[in-house]
């Protein structure tokens, strides 16, 4: 090593030792002739001192972020010059020899916390984005949850195999990232979605406990916060019911946040259903930080003469204190609603002495005004959101709308962590026409995915009704994030097969697409289950970041460009060639040609 | 659980007890009506016994592999019925309740140890494959190699750090899988032949240690035990010189040998310069199992009068008892030089009595016959190989002798470990013209990559004579095979330029290709070097397999075809379209079209 010490490491008892360091230059102060140095490596920073004469003279050239390695003696600190804020703040080293390592240009932006640099040019510049603390923080962050959640699998006996990543398309619900094989010209490899079919494999091989930190594939049109490849931990479990797969979820998720989150998860984690998720929060992926709950009035104005309520749904979410926002902000609520796409958001202001205000209160009965505020919990100077129509949508609406009261009203603590286990989720979802990549061409596409197994009840009988077939399927939320989610899947060929006929998806396509899988089920598999956490957004909540690009080494920006490499870019005509993207395959000669 | 205890770990001690087992039918005996049934789990197998009466009809039906749950007693087997020669051979369960968790169809291959069947069968069931007990336990090898080496590399400071795979072609040698990107139609991604680039990119940015066991990606021409994606244990360290990382590198492997191989490596591991790997083993990645070594003649037959040897190399290799090989086989020794693109292999028989017999003797002067035997160490009764013409290929022929000797007269001990650091190796090498996937356009090309440091006698004139010019970099190699490598790597952009350039890489074109890593050289890079591990080759040999298809999950068989699940595959019209596969640039107008 070309240092005998990091720089953060260096304490009182270190005075009078002669010590090499090397690092950056992260701050330079002159005074008089003295010039001081904040040498910055990844262990912290110590200050380094330049007496007047030659030393000082050299140390005039240092600029910010040059490299160096400097010889000097700990020494501690004058009296009154001591920084109790570093841990190195009793010392300082006086230089007695310095090598410029590398010299650096001018910076493209200053390397300090409070960044008003723009994204684009933070991940042109990563690698010194990745200089500052709080991102430098963020790998190490990941790296000990790499650690921590391993240690715990391996415990459990759990043994970390590799999948492939050039294989088969696995239809999950987004599109393929494709490869051309050179070797194959006309072939094409997939990069998988997700590790769901072989880790699925590796259960009918016997593995009984898998797991992988492994990276993934979507090819989408990138919302915020996606980005085409994204790392999950993937578990799958052998001769396991879901109680099992939960227990140990848990005891990964403990152990993050204990040593990584400063905070005791009391476990078991709650469980709620999706119905009453939905029903109670307008959301498959609850933050119950927050108090607010839907109140379902489909039952209170199922004799409304108010044509709008006259729905298969009513419902409402109060926002306390809301009765005296002004107008602008009123119809801003509405502004919100259509870019949600809904048609508005009806109100009713509750006065201080309890009079009902607004569009909705002058169009539904005097018994309905009577008992609404009571209905729905509200208070004087409370506002009341509806939402009517069709449950799913309606519920959204005043899902997000719930959100929207716990962060204007201040009733979210962003301290707090609340978990929470969604679990009995249906087994299937009516086709959206949007959907243009739901797995199959049915009417009906698999709510979590297409190898999720019907409950014990519903297990013979899931086509009859599939839009009321309940899931082996559990979702683990965290503050309204979805951290992961799993299943216990199907190990039954012929249960297989007639989910895939409920999803539109014939025999013959099953066996085209995934008849590897289908062939495995016929050789005793075992009962199995698994579960998979986005380990990015895991790493992102528990450094405090705003997003998974924080917590991602290099990340791609909007359209899944990378600013710093420029990928993705131009091939030459050769590769093109040579990739045997144009492969065209000779016709076969025709039987009865020309020769006959 | 729906077990109470694995099978494997029964013992007298549970005698008595009511357990519930869940494992395969691995072997079926009937013993007049009672049946008894080897169940086998992930953690071994049990004998369970049908007793006459409904459960042996039941289990009449078991046929071998359908998925079973057992609950029956623990029960000490009768005297005389123990088999030591299982961890649970004293006990049995006497069963008193079964379900057959899921049918098996007859096995395309029986699963026993001595397998008969080819390579194609079994990866095309794999997950049969894998239950066999020697593919399980390489699973379960590499699990734990993967722990053992993070848990040195962690103890170590190391960071795990995930790198981009959807990113720019990383020029190492091979070709690149492209990826096209469907949001920047015409725009492709590249798979990373390593994560070389980001290492360097994560060191500029401070990390300072970082690991990862990485996938890497080569579109190569399948030779034997080539796999398109491949992993390797991939490390990178500033403020280090060679020998910290080779120190580095022990601790791992010294680590995975003691606790998956049984074995203690002596370190320092030593070390021996190229020039006399070359020299003495004629491979730079010497078998030092095998004592027998090359011999320089050039000096010896510096005047010889015979045509063959009048060349810029000869060397010689000793064949201990070679001289009485009948005629067919030193005829297969000419047939085995010319597959390796040689003209033939000229030899010398010494006699018993010291007389030396076959064409070469012919051919060359007296002195150098008398001399000869003493010359190359020969002794009665041996063969001596000779090869002549370029050092390079001459020497590589010998070795490749070298090493079919050694397993012909059964030279090479088998259950011996020998480890071999190969060091000062050249920076570059000349251009070979079969090398199509060469780095830059010039007449050398780098030996280890493009950004391997010269030693810092040769950093300021490497150009002056870049055949003779030594790098930083290391070989580690195990019993002639090349475990890993790496290099201090060029940390000043002046001097990566200078690389380029000697490699016919102009400013320009270095500026396109890895403008990112030069730009990132202009902030203050530290010095750094790093090594990788080949992580499936390790594997291989840590689990005595032959071939590095045996460690991974679901390998590629030849050609980069998977025969489980049919990778690679044609794809839609309609995905290629969507892909942007076929995507044309827009014509853009030209400066002065029609309008003007």
């Amino acid at each position: 090593m070309i240092r005998t010490h990091e720089a953060g490491t260096l304490r009182s008892e270190h005075a009078g030792q002669t010590v090499t360091l090397s690092g950056w230059v992260a701050r330079r102060r002159d005074h008089g002739g003295v010039i001081f140095i904040d040498l910055r490596d990844r262990s912290g920073v110590a200050q380094v001192v330049f007496r007047e004469g030659e030393m000082a003279e050299r140390a005039h050239k240092l600029r910010s972020e040059f490299c160096v390695r400097i010889v000097g003696e700990v020494s501690v600190r004058p009296e009154g010059n001591e920084n109790p804020d570093i841990p190195t703040g009793r010392i300082e080293v006086l230089v007695t020899g310095l090598d410029v390592l590398s010299e650096a240009a001018p910076l493209p932006f200053p390397l300090d916390e409070h960044l008003t640099v723009g994204e684009e040019a933070r991940l042109k510049h990563r690698y010194l984005d990745l200089r500052r603390a709080g991102p430098a923080a963020a790998m190490r962050l990941r790296s000990e949850a790499n650690r921590i959640a391993r240690d715990v699998l391996h415990a459990d006996g759990f043994l970390e195999i590799e999948t492939p990543t050039l294989t088969r398309s696995t239809p999950e619900g987004a599109r393929d990232f494709v490869v051309p094989a050179r070797l194959a010209p006309g072939s094409w490899y997939a990069l998988p979605q997700s590790p769901q079919l072989f880790k699925q494999l590796l259960m009918v091989a016997g593995m009984e406990r898998y797991y992988q930190i492994a990276r993934c594939y979507r090819d989408e049109d990138f919302r915020a916060d996606r980005q085409p490849e994204f790392t999950q931990l993937d578990i799958e479990m052998s001769f396991v019911d879901q109680d099992d797969v939960i227990a140990l979820s848990e005891k990964v998720v403990s152990a993050l946040w204990r040593e990584l989150g400063d905070h005791e998860i009391t476990l078991p984690i709650p469980r709620i259903s999706y119905a009453e998720a939905m029903s109670r929060y307008g959301s498959d992926k609850p933050d119950l930080r927050l108090g607010v709950e839907l109140t379902d009035l489909t039952e209170y104005f199922k004799d409304t003469p108010f044509r709008v309520f006259q729905a298969a749904y009513v419902g409402a979410v109060v926002m306390p204190g809301g009765a005296s926002q002004p107008r602008r902000q009123l119809d801003a609520w509405q502004e919100w609603a259509k870019t949600r796409g809904a048609r508005g958001l009806g109100y009713v202001l509750v006065g201080e002495d309890g009079t009902l205000a607004g569009p909705v209160a002058k169009n539904i009965s005097d018994a309905e005004r009577d008992g609404l505020a009571k209905a729905v919990g509200a208070n004087p100077g409370d506002c009341i959101f509806f939402g009517a129509g069709d449950p799913g949508s309606s519920r959204a609406l005043l899902g997000a709308a719930r959100l929207e009261i716990g962060r204007k009203c201040g009733l979210i603590d962003e301290s707090a962590w609340s978990f929470v286990w969604v679990v009995d989720f249906p087994m299937f979802q009516a086709v959206d026409g949007s959907d243009d990549v739901a797995v199959g061409s049915g009417k009906w596409t698999a709510l979590h995915h297409a190898f999720t197994s019907p409950t014990p009840e519903w297990i013979d009988r899931f086509e009859e009704d599939p839009g009321n077939a309940n899931a082996y399927a559990y979702d683990l939320v965290c503050n309204g994030n979805e951290l992961g989610g799993g299943s216990i899947r199907i190990h039954n060929r012929e249960v297989q097969q007639r989910a895939f006929t409920v999803m539109g998806i014939g025999p013959e396509e099953a066996q085209e697409k995934f008849g590897f899988l289908l062939d495995a089920f016929s050789y005793g598999p075992p009962p199995h289950g698994g579960v998979a956490f986005g380990w990015d957004r895991i790493c992102m909540l528990l450094s405090g970041a705003d997003s998974i690009r924080d917590v991602i080494a290099f990340p791609k920006s909007g359209g899944g460009y990378d600013p710093l490499t420029g990928a993705p870019a131009p091939i030459t005509a050769a590769q093109r060639k040579e990739a045997g993207v144009d492969f065209k395959p000779k016709p076969q000669p025709q039987n009865g040609s020309a020769q006959v």
